[in-house]
C-alpha cells in the first residue's frame, strides 16, 4: 500500500508540475510577454495542457487508485488518503473520458479564439468572432457528450467548475435570488444615485499600488510567498504553496479599479496560501470550486473591503496618502461612493446588488446556447433584450455587451459564470457564521485587525482544499445548507441604511 | 515521407515546447519569483527536464528518423531536411544513452547544489558545498560513461556544449593561446594601470538601463520580440523566435556593469532572433554551440562596444545623459577606462586580455577533476596556486576564488568553460572576415550604424542555427580554420596603441 500510494502521489505530482508550468506560461503571457511571443506561447500551452491531460488520464493511475482503494477498504484508511483517492479518481475518470485529440483541438481553437477576441472586442466586431463562438458552442456540446448520460447538457461543464452542482440546482437557487434582487435593484435605482465623484480624480499609480499592497498584507496575504504585477484583466494564479501571485490594473483616474481588484485577488490568494501544506502538489491542494473561491475574494473585497468598520480603520491613511483629493471628503461620502448602486453595463464594474443579475443572465444564455434554443448569431440581440428587461438600459455596442467578458472566448460555453453568483451567496453565509462564532469580529475589523476572521476562514474553509464538495464544505463550515438568506439579509441590512428599501 | 517528416517535426516541436517552458520557469526564478517559490520550482524544473528528455529519447523518434533518412537517400533530400535529420538524430541518440532516472537524479542534485551555493558563496564556506561538488564530479563522470568509449573523460561533456570539439583539440588551441597571453599580460601590467575612476561615480539606474536599451536597439535587438529585466546574474533566454529575452544587473556606483552586460546579452539575443524562421521550434532553431554563441555576445560587447569608433558615435550621448559625471571626462580617458587591463580575481569582471587566462585555468581544473588527478577538497588550494602562477596575485577568500562562478554548482563539471575562450577567438575571426568583406564597416560603426555588420553576421552565422558544426560554420563564414591568429592580432593592434607591448 505505501509503495502504491507513493507511486500514485509521484504521478499526481508530475501532473501538478505540468499544470503549474502552464499556469506560469499564462501568467507571463498576461504580464511581461512581448507581443512577438503570442503565437508560440499558444502552441506551448496547448502542448502542456495535452501532456497534463494524458498524464492524469494514464491507465496506470487508474490501476494505482484501485490498489490504494482496496488497501484503504482493508482498514489502512486515513481521512486524508481517502479524500485524495476520491478526488484523484474524479480527476482521472473525467480525464479518461476526454480524448487527447479533443484536448489538443480545443486548446488550439481556444488560443485562436482568444487572439481574435482581443481584436474583435476593441473593434466592436461580433460578426468577426461569431463563427469561432459557434464552434466553441459545438465543442462545448461535444465535451459534455463525453460525460453522457446527463440531465442537462450543461451539467458536465457546471460540474467541472463547481463539483456537485448542476443546471437544475443552480437554476433553482438563481430563480430565488433573482426574485429578491429585481425589486431591490428597482427600489435602489428609483432614487438619485450616490455621488461617487471623489473616486474619479487623479491618483498616482505607485501610491495606489502601495496602498493596496499594504491592505492585502494586513488581510494576511504573504508577499514572501507571492507578489503583485500589473495586467489587463486581474487574476490570481498559483505555482506552488510558496508562490501564489496576484495581478491588478491601475487607472490614475479611478481609485476603485486597483484598490478593489487588489482586495479581491488577495482574497483568492489568501485561500490558496492557507491550504494544508500536506496537500501540496496533489489534487487536494487547490480551492474547492469556482464558487468557493469566489466566496473568498468577494468576502474580502465586499463584506470586509466595502464595509464601514473597515474604512473606519483605513480611511484616515487613505486621506493621508491623497490629501489633495480626499482630505475634504468625509468618510460617509467615501463609504457611499464605494457602495453606489446603479444600473450599469459591465459586470466587473457592477455593484454588489446588481452584480447577481449580470451573472444570472449569462448563466441563462449558456443553457440556451447549449440547448440550441438560442443561436450564436442571435446572441447580441438577445443580450440587448434581456438587458432591457433586467436593467432597463441597453448597451450601445457589443463591446459593452456580449463581447465584454473573456470567458466564452477563452474556454467553454457552459459553467463559466455561475461560480460568481454562488460565491456571493457563500461569502455572506461564511461571514455570518464567522461573526456568529466571534461576535467581536466587526470591532476587530474596525481596529484594522483581521486575524480572527482569517483564522476562522483558514480553519473552516481554506485548509481543507478539495477535501469536501462545495456544498459539504458550506454546510460543515456554517451548519446550514447553501441558501440565499444570509446574502439577502446582508444586502438588506447594509443597503437598508443607505437606500429606501 | 511527408507524413513521417510531419510526425517527426510534431514530436520535435513537443520536445521544444517542454524545453521552452523549462526556460520560462528558469527566467522567472531569476527575475520575479518570490523566495517562497524556490522549493517547488526546483521540482517542477526537474519534472519538465525529465519529460523533455523522455520525449527526445522516445524510440518512435528513432524510427521516424530512420524512415525519413531512407526517403532522403532515395533522393527527396533538401539540405535543410538532411540537416534536421542529422541534428535531431544527434540529440535523440545522445538522449537515449542517458537513463531517465539519471536525468531526474541529476536535476535534483543540481537544484540542491545550486540552492546551497547561493548561501555558501556569500558565507565563503567551501567546506559546506564540498560534498555536493564531489558528487557533481562523480555524476559528471557517470554521465560521460554513458558515451564510452572516448579519448578523454571530458570529451562527451565538451561535445555537449561545443559539438565536434574535444579535450585534445581544445587543449591544443588553449596552449597556443596561453603562450601568447601570458607575455602580453605581463607587459601590460608592468606599467601603471589606466585611470578608470570615471566609471565609479553615481549613475541613476533608470538612466543606465535606458541607455543600454537604446544601444541594444541600435545593434538590432528587436524589443517587440524581446524585453530586458533585472536579475542577479545576467543571461539571455529564448522561449520562441518571437520571444528572446535578456537580463542585466545595475549598480549605481559602477557604470560598466549594466552597460556591458546589456551589450553582451543583446549579442546573444540578436543571434537567436536572426535564426531562419523555418527552423523555429525544431532542433535546428538554436545557436550552434556555446562557443559560437559567446562569439556573438563578445563581438558586440568588445569588438564593437569597447572600440573607439563605437564611442566616437555614442560617447556624446552618454555625456549628455550624465553631464555631472562625464561632462569633463574626455573620450580618450573614457576609452582607456573601459579598456583597462589589470590582474583581477573575478572572471566576469576581467578585461579582454586577461579573460582567457581565467577560462583556461577553469578548463584545466575540469580535466584534472574528471581525471581524478585533483580532489575536490584540494581545489581551493590548487586555485590559489594556479592564480599565483598565472596572475601573480592570490584571492583572499574562496568566494573570490573557486566559489565565484555558478557553473559547477548548477551543472556538470566538464565542458562548462571552454566556450568562453573559444568565443573570444571566434569573435575576432568573424569580425575580421566581416571587415574584409565590408572594409567600410569601422566607419559605419563610427556613425552609429550597425546594419552591415548585423547583416553579415545574420547571413553568415545567425540564420544557420545548428545547420553546421561550429568548426564548419567558422570555416564557411571566414574561409579559414578556427585559430588564434585573428584574436591575437586584434589584441595586439588595439592594445599596442595603449600599452608598451
Amino acid at each position: 500500500m505505501q509503495d502504491d500510494l507513493a507511486s500514485l502521489k509521484a504521478r499526481l505530482r508530475e501532473h501538478n508540475d505540468l499544470e503549474s508550468a502552464a499556469s506560469l506560461l499564462r501568467w507571463d503571457q498576461a504580464t511581461y510577454m512581448p507581443s512577438g511571443g503570442a503565437g508560440a506561447r499558444g502552441r506551448q500551452l496547448a502542448t502542456l495542457e495535452r501532456l497534463a491531460h494524458d498524464r492524469i488520464a494514464d491507465p496506470e493511475i487508474g490501476q494505482l487508485l484501485d490498489k490504494v482503494d482496496a488497501a484503504l477498504r482493508r482498514g489502512d484508511e486515513t481521512p486524508t488518503t481517502a479524500a485524495l483517492v476520491r478526488v484523484a479518481r474524479r480527476d482521472h475518470e473525467r480525464a479518461t473520458r476526454v480524448p487527447s485529440a479533443f484536448v489538443s483541438e480545443f486548446a488550439n481553437h481556444r488560443a485562436e479564439t482568444y487572439e481574435l477576441w482581443t481584436r474583435a472586442r476593441p473593434e466592436n466586431d461580433f460578426s468577426r468572432i461569431c463563427p469561432k463562438l459557434e464552434k466553441t458552442v459545438e465543442l462545448s456540446r461535444t465535451y459534455a457528450s463525453f460525460f453522457a448520460p446527463y440531465e442537462h447538457v450543461a451539467d458536465p461543464l457546471i460540474d467541472d467548475a463547481d463539483p456537485g452542482m448542476n443546471a437544475s440546482t443552480v437554476r433553482a437557487l438563481f430563480a430565488e435570488l433573482r426574485r429578491e434582487l429585481v425589486p431591490l435593484v428597482r427600489a435602489m435605482t428609483s432614487v438619485p444615485p450616490a455621488d461617487d465623484r471623489c473616486l474619479f480624480q487623479t491618483f498616482a499609480e505607485e501610491d495606489q499600488l502601495a496602498f493596496g499592497q499594504m491592505l492585502a498584507g494586513r488581510f494576511g496575504y504573504d508577499f514572501v510567498r507571492g507578489r503583485q504585477d500589473k495586467t489587463h484583466h486581474p487574476f490570481m494564479t498559483k505555482f506552488s504553496l510558496g508562490d501564489v501571485r496576484i495581478t491588478t490594473r491601475v487607472r490614475a483616474d479611478d481609485l476603485s479599479e486597483a484598490l478593489f481588484s487588489t482586495l479581491h485577488e488577495a482574497g483568492h490568494a489568501i485561500y490558496e496560501q492557507n491550504i494544508d501544506v500536506s496537500f501540496e502538489a496533489s489534487p487536494l491542494g487547490q480551492g474547492a470550486s469556482a464558487g468557493i473561491h469566489e466566496s473568498q475574494s468577494r468576502l474580502w473585497e465586499n463584506l470586509v473591503g466595502r464595509s464601514r468598520p473597515f474604512w473606519k480603520a483605513f480611511y484616515p491613511s487613505l486621506q493621508k496618502l491623497f490629501p489633495g483629493q480626499l482630505g475634504a471628503v468625509s468618510l460617509e461620502t467615501f463609504y457611499r461612493a464605494i457602495n453606489k448602486v446603479a444600473r450599469s453595463l459591465i459586470r466587473t464594474n457592477a455593484d454588489e446588488v446588481t452584480y447577481g443579475l449580470h451573472v444570472i443572465m449569462r448563466f441563462d444564455f449558456e443553457l440556451d446556447l447549449l440547448e440550441g434554443k438560442l443561436a450564436v448569431r442571435d446572441l447580441p440581440e438577445a443580450w440587448r433584450e434581456r438587458f432591457r428587461a433586467d436593467f432597463g438600459i441597453v448597451p450601445e455596442t457589443d463591446s459593452d455587451g456580449v463581447l465584454q467578458d473573456v470567458h466564452w472566448y477563452d474556454g467553454f460555453v457552459g459553467g463559466a459564470f455561475q461560480g460568481y453568483a454562488l460565491g456571493n451567496l457563500m461569502s455572506a453565509q461564511f461571514f455570518e457564521a464567522a461573526v456568529m462564532a466571534h461576535p467581536d469580529l466587526p470591532h476587530e475589523i474596525e481596529s484594522g485587525r483581521f486575524d480572527t476572521l482569517r483564522g476562522w476562514l483558514a480553519t473552516n474553509v481554506h485548509r481543507h482544499g478539495r477535501m469536501y464538495l462545495p456544498a459539504e464544505l458550506v454546510e460543515k463550515a456554517t451548519g446550514k445548507e447553501l441558501g440565499i438568506a444570509p446574502y439577502i439579509a446582508y444586502l438588506r441590512t447594509k443597503y437598508g441604511e443607505l437606500y429606501p428599501i
